[in-house]
């Protein structure tokens, strides 16, 4: 049993991750996690394809290692205009991003999030602004599925850099044409310490009262 | 203290919400949920406009009255052709929506999720398919926010239909012309019974093990 506020304060990025297998009946129960998670219509217009074949998931660290590299020089070359706390973080992160990219083949899951368009109403869809509604049922299930890894003690990072090479991705999974990736989500025990306290912005700064910019009394 | 997969597995859209307000020390908690939400890049590109004034919960439920009687047409011309069991659901899920249409601007409190694209990385965006990717840095805290109501014993509902009324919705709470709308989830007690049983598909429809449609196994 854990609680609900201690599992969602403690949810870290946790990118070094052990090879050691997870066992079948904790998997079970983060994949139960996703599956009890709200969608539009209750359609629930996600698959998981959960990859333990070791030259399944080399073919997707492969292809995340090319896509981290990039990532990462962009990150390396904002450093050096950035004040000293946000720049030791960013180190620390690419550190850590580093690790996850050099050993992703060696985590033991990695769940690839697919969906179809089609079985969902994407309502901000034609706006002439990015749309992002559809993804209203798919974290849902996301987020529940790193929740319940940070209650069974795994670590796991949500990845969604592998959608640059989406074709590579769905031909390597057999994914068929009509379905899509947007997370992938590494998953195994941490190297370190795993989860454990996190960084946010304290609440006014993220919430307002009736209107915008109005602060926030609770 | 609630048990993290019992807040999962009992989570249900409500749609029956009381007026009684929410005490300010609840909200403040439900509020907390989402700003301990991953992001990309820990970024938290999102703002949640938590709106309690009479007048402006009486803008968005004349605004979302107006949608949903549109979609629930659709609905209702497509019920004669479903099998009993899923037009019976229908039903019941139409004549909650109705309920909540008609009582939108009575819920204590309209949390509005809005977001800033220019703060996301969107690595779906350009595929040639519908993007969702930006959902991932929003969608995990508005899960956090409803797995938070439920562990509070309030209703609430994930909404997305007021994207279509995106421009009024901004004129009405102020948001600037480069902050977008994504959820709008009213928050309150339950009238009836609220959270419990849910029904979804059972997990060897929803995962795949190592590539598409091969049996998972746990």
């Amino acid at each position: 049993m854990v609680d609900l506020y201690e599992a969602m304060s403690t949810l870290r990025a946790v990118r070094r991750l052990k090879p050691d297998p997870v066992p079948a009946e904790v998997l079970g129960r983060v994949l139960q996690a996703a599956a009890w998670a709200p969608t539009g219509g209750n359609v629930q217009p996600f698959r998981i394809v959960a990859v333990k074949q070791p030259a399944l998931k080399q073919g997707l660290g492969d292809l995340y290692h090319a896509e981290w590299h990039e990532y990462s020089k962009g990150h390396i070359a904002a450093m050096p205009g950035m004040r000293e706390a946000a720049r030791e973080q960013m180190a620390k992160m690419l550190k850590a991003g580093d690790y996850l990219a050099s050993h992703m083949a060696e985590t033991p899951v990695i769940l690839v999030f697919c969906f179809n368009p089609d079985y969902m109403a994407i309502t901000d869809s034609g706006l002439g602004r990015p749309s992002i509604v559809g993804g209203g049922s798919v974290y849902t299930a996301v987020q529940n599925v790193m929740l319940a890894c940070r209650a069974e003690g795994l670590g796991c990072v949500l990845t969604t850099l592998l959608c640059h090479k989406e074709q590579a991705v769905k031909e390597l999974l057999d994914i068929p044409a009509d379905w899509y990736t947007c997370a992938h989500v590494p998953i195994g025990y941490p190297v370190l310490k795993g989860h454990g306290p996190i960084s946010r912005r304290p609440l006014d700064k993220l919430v307002y009262s009736d209107q915008w910019a109005q602060p926030f009394t609770e």
